[in-house]
């Protein structure tokens, strides 16, 4: 794994592989134990059969050794690592039957994790040349954000808040409560942390010089065009930091990037990834030969 | 939620749900705490962007049941029905807080499960012209397998397993352990309830012979062409169900039904979805009016 | 443990076997922690006090582990292997204290599992003439069915299926509500996974016609004669497996045997069955001679 | 319920009815949802098909509730109360779905409670005329220790300890530890809180006379035969209190009882029970006259 | 509970509830059973026994809730409310049995509430005079931060992060790490969420003025002495926020007020405190009268 | 840790210890792994600021472990010894990313146990010179019990019951429901365990004399003075165990063990004890020098 990528906190991944495990797995692998024998070793390949960016090595290893203590995983390279097709990323040897048990758990997470890190390494790619990160939302499949959320990291963007209660974000909504803008943000700062700072979604001019007025510490541009984004980049101009938001694709970004946001938050990071196509083969040993 | 289908038993349903609210929310949403008093409230609409059949309507009650149970949630249509591009599938009336706290969560429920269940509800349509069923694999979310196989029944599709220790399918490397085919459902007969039929992958004209000569009850055509399944249909002639699987997608499955296979599984209908595009519309009251 | 039985999951065993110790030890074992010191070190011995089946010994194993890691267990026999009375079948070595603390949990399993081997053993014994098999029921006691199932395996027995979610068995309650037999299996071919066999209930020999005409996979004869069995053994001629059941025996069996029949269900072997007696002899290391 | 039964406590009645809930209906009972609509009810009797003391009311009634609460539950006779063969002991009305489901736990609970309850009963019958009280043992079932004492209970019985950590029992081996049975009091005196009493295993004369210069406050006589528990309780002469414990049946005990001893432990009330015979009659309502 | 109050959030809050309750009460309260009957009612009331702010009536309440949901729970102030010695704050009315195993759980999660509250409410009033605001830290309890940060905000306090995943705070060993204090910012900026202010925890002017260089949103000053966060102040002059920090009392913050600083950080708000006197009077229903 | 001190349970421990890191640490330390490589290395000291006894060792250590158990950590006295300001008392080695992580958490037990230990061994030394205990309360911080039990044990005190389901403590509203103190001890003997001594709260002359005629085995002198507890003691004559309890402080304790009572319970031991002065200083591993 790159250094530079923030992991994956052990026991909250336990806790993930091991439910993931019982739904698989459950009282058994039926088939497997009633035809395999203890003795049997097998060596798996992990290989891929498309290009991209692997990423969930750790938690395959996880689930590896959530079913068998004893079966060795040798990762070849790391999470955020380029693969072409073709490419074996990783080894499994050990007990057949612990093999065969582990086998389509470690693949649901890998090719879903890798899907993330690619896509998010092409949006990264595409506005390389600017001084701006891609994002994430909170727009991830229940019960995986912190997977998800490692994977954008390890396709080279950056997280925004994790869930409701590390961050806050104003939104249309809270405006309406509060009554104004102003006074929703005034009672923000009243209340919370002084370790988070103030974001607050704009989707009008007139919005977004409220948000200054404010004090904003950030301000996301919600669904606006790119020539308007980049208007509100001038009319803020380093004031507030600038988040472009709503239907960000790879696509757009580049030209949203352009305009000199210095955040651009992509929900399709972690709802609209395609997995990545992953195989383990495997090399049963010759009971014969034993 | 239509008669027919199998329901999600709500103590799998519980824990699901619980544990998404943890990550999202969990010690709090700051935002709305801090903005939105305690009796302003809300009326929310969920509303379809896009066409399709909506799927996680308990699940989606159950969200909102969690994070409190004043907020009534009023359900306008079953799981499993068709909706238009903008209309209202479902209301939520109850405090402004507790709306804003459940909303992404719950939206990210229903628009992964709609997307599977508008998927599968196209596979079927293909194929409603043969007697052929369509189902899923073991392909799932980690986490949500409960959910995105009740996704599939709701899209009209039907469920394989649902895991190792359910079921019974006898693939390669279990073959090459036993020595063959023939003494691998040996053993899998002589140890494994007779509650459960033995199914075989076979990927050869001589796998699906010797999986007659076993006795198989289901021969799975693994990654067959359309012409081969044909012949293999012919070949089998009735003595064992015919599953046809491997990489298949709306576009295919129609050509596969004609051969007259008795199954089509499709591991798309859970890796491949894209979720359906809903929004949850919130009517914050006047707390002037108040 | 004996290569053909299918094994218990470490990831489910873990889980009964902390609850015990939570039950039994809590938060400590007031009277060992008052008295021995943690140095004393213990030897102990699992002896049979009657001939049996034993099992259980990789949860005992397992019981030790998590109380103390340190402490090694040796089998000497395998789960499923027959004793003598007087024969030493385990053996402990560790810190007396951690033995003293395992000693009734480990005990409480063992006890009760090699009772459900010895009684199983013996119903398969009386029928080894015959090439039916003996399955268990749904009989089991809460939580711990998992065991139970693994116990009738090491006796020689088979499994029916392990709850109401990985098999079917059709009732006379639902086929009231279905209205007919064959509506019943209609509706269940019709939405459960081909995986699955549909087993009937039948207690009169209209109920069988009419499981054959449903094409039933197997008919569950239920409650009947041994000459009603023999009778219905002939008019299924093997369009379908037959299983009996309802108030079977060790005293009862061989005769439904002769009749035929493919498979015996036994809730005797879970439900009333006698503990095997054993004991754990400790051998303190003489705290003089340190 | 009677009123003189301490009752279990509802935390602790809900963890165990969950995971039994959990291990037999699972993520659902395929066959009753294949077939059986939502809106069909059903009315169900419990019935004894054998005389006994019925235990678990409160228990069944968990398992009903935790799987629908708008399943009705109605007890007729309280836990403890006595039964003829034919009875009616409960009632349950509701959907037909819920109460097939919930049927197999329920009465898995209610026959292996109410068959402690009925031999404890038989126990304390028989020793009706003496001043002694009967109490059970840490013999008990993995993970149904707290519903097997109530069982006991109910039955009219009384508990001993629950587990290692409520009570003190100084044991042969605890006294090999300590040099001397002297010393082995006076540790556990010395450190453990003075709300237990001390008790102490003897086996013979020489045990009992150290026990009481030792101070116990329970001398537990192991093993011994009916004339030497006679002599024992002379010996005592009401210096401690008297327990008489090891291979205790109903046969035995009315002799052990006029020895005069205070206490006598029975680990047959626990693990060699048996299940009494109870049955869940349904009445599936019309469907064709709603 | 006053309104400008972030509230806690019930999932979180019945998660420590419930342990709480299963380590006081466990398996019953064999006194309270074994004397009061069901039918016996009671009422209680909460009384101070010493002036302070209140704390805690959610979590009481709960308490009472999860032992029976049948008692009444009614809250005759708000948390944050100030209370004289003699005041009856809440009351309860129920089943005697359920009061008296839900008293002691209460009155330790009300004490030791109300004990920080009331310390918060004091040291805020010291600074009132001032722009500035008291915050916690993370040397709380350990299992008890969401109530304890809660019960700092109903002193009127504010919240710190909450934990190490929510918020940054760059130390000396963080500094020492990177190199320099600038890089350490730097890293920080690269990898962590916008949302975050970037907090550097300063020991010497040399390391203020590092910070401003780095960019830091906010600089806590610690362990300084009073001149010396003076003077730091204006050497910050408002280009960063001011956090002082270190052994910070209530005999000390006017002082460390007046100097400027926007932020106090308190950990004897959370380590320090004591227990607020509470009592709860019960009047139990005379049982003759009925 | 000493030997006569009854440890804590690996097992209950666990859960404590996973229970606070989750809090603190919750899905990661941001700043620590945003700034600090995977490869350097720290070695930490644990050192007193004050004089005390040092208690939570397994504790601490435990942290370590569940956060990356390639952390050595190595105590340097027992759990229970004295140390002198500035006394190191424990170090740690391994990766500099987790000493950082688990520091406040591991800090945080054992500033408060050692606190508890410290306060209980100045009260156990104004009584050295009587035959009485120290005994604490269930006056514990809620889900901390097990820790702050084994704290007093290692301050040399003892402890009393653990909860309500481990001993029998009769007060006044038990007495007022039973009608008299005669009548609530009958129940309590008539249905508790015999290896459960019956203590009963007395409050006047006239409730010690009846608890006499009652036959209490302990009974608890509450808010008594001196005067009246040497009374008492006198009446009593040995007759039962004598507690006093109420108010106990280290100043008042001296005065009460002359009266010749047997045990002094204090509340204040674990609800009004200061955490003990402690700090982890860190030593990087120069990075250049690698």
């Amino acid at each position: 794994m790159k250094d530079l990528i923030i992991d994956i906190e052990p026991m909250v991944l336990d806790r993930v592989v091991e439910y993931a495990l019982l739904e698989d797995v459950g009282f058994g692998d039926l088939t497997t134990e009633a035809i395999v024998d203890r003795d049997t070793r097998a060596v798996g390949e992990f290989r891929c059969k498309q290009p991209g960016i692997i990423c969930g090595l750790p938690v395959a290893q996880r689930v590896f050794k959530k079913i068998d203590d004893t079966v060795v995983f040798e990762a070849l390279v790391c999470d955020g690592d380029s693969v072409k097709k073709g490419d074996v990323f990783a080894r499994v040897i050990g007990p057949a039957r612990s093999i065969l048990k582990a086998e389509r758990v470690s693949l649901n997470f890998l090719q879903r994790m890798s899907g993330i890190a690619t896509l998010t390494a092409r949006a990264v790619e595409r506005v390389r040349d600017y001084d701006v990160v891609i994002v994430d939302t909170r727009k991830t499949t229940p019960g995986l954000r912190v997977l998800e959320k490692y994977a954008v990291r390890c396709g080279g963007g950056r997280n925004h808040r994790f869930g409701l209660f590390d961050g806050v974000l104003i939104k249309d909504n809270h405006i309406a409560v509060a009554g104004s803008l102003v006074e929703a943000v005034r009672r923000a700062r009243k209340r919370l942390p002084h370790s988070l700072r103030i974001e607050v979604e704009a989707e009008t001019q007139s919005e977004v010089e409220q948000a200054l007025e404010a004090g904003a510490d950030v301000i996301m541009l919600d669904n606006m065009s790119v020539s308007e984004i980049a208007e509100m980049v001038k009319l803020i101009d380093g004031r507030a930091l600038v988040e472009a938001s709503g239907g960000m694709t790879c696509d757009t970004i580049e030209a949203v990037a352009a305009t000199g946001v210095d955040v651009i938050s992509m929900g399709a990071l972690t709802h609209s990834y395609s997995s990545l196509d992953l195989s383990l083969d495997l090399l049963i040993e010759d009971a014969n030969s034993k």
